[in-house]
């Protein structure tokens, strides 16, 4: 299964709370789309956040984004090289 | 300990083999800085290559980079949050 970072700007301020609620409403709903996340990493200082999933297509990942929480990324980047 | 996400752009073409060497060649110095290298994800069509971390400092994780492998990266973010 392709492999995804997806990169989101402006979260300033995002609270260890609001990074668990996002990832959990993504959660919910990703496997509607075969997709699953399985991490996320957040910068609060410049607002950066990373998500790190598995999916059929980068467009599956937004969609799930797009519905579920977090918002949508302003990135998406295959990642089939992994260490 | 602090986690970090260095972003490293314009590696095109990037290989498996070279994503490894690379990803070795800081493993093996980067216990003399106290940093620790989980994982690296890699886009060989964006170039884009993605290093997590852990480490007293940023500072420290850039020195390894510089030192062992890779090349400097581009970005480099302190991820205090992460699910």
């Amino acid at each position: 299964m392709p492999r995804f970072m997806d990169v989101h700007h402006g979260m300033q301020g995002i609270t260890a709370e609001q990074l668990q609620q996002a990832h959990d409403a993504t959660v919910a709903i990703e496997q509607e789309e075969g997709v699953h996340f399985e991490h996320a990493w957040a910068d609060p200082g410049s607002g950066t956040v990373y998500c790190l999933s598995e999916g059929p297509s980068a467009a599956a990942v937004k969609r799930v984004h797009e519905r579920g929480g977090g918002g949508v990324p302003d990135e998406i980047h295959s990642v089939p090289l992994m260490v």
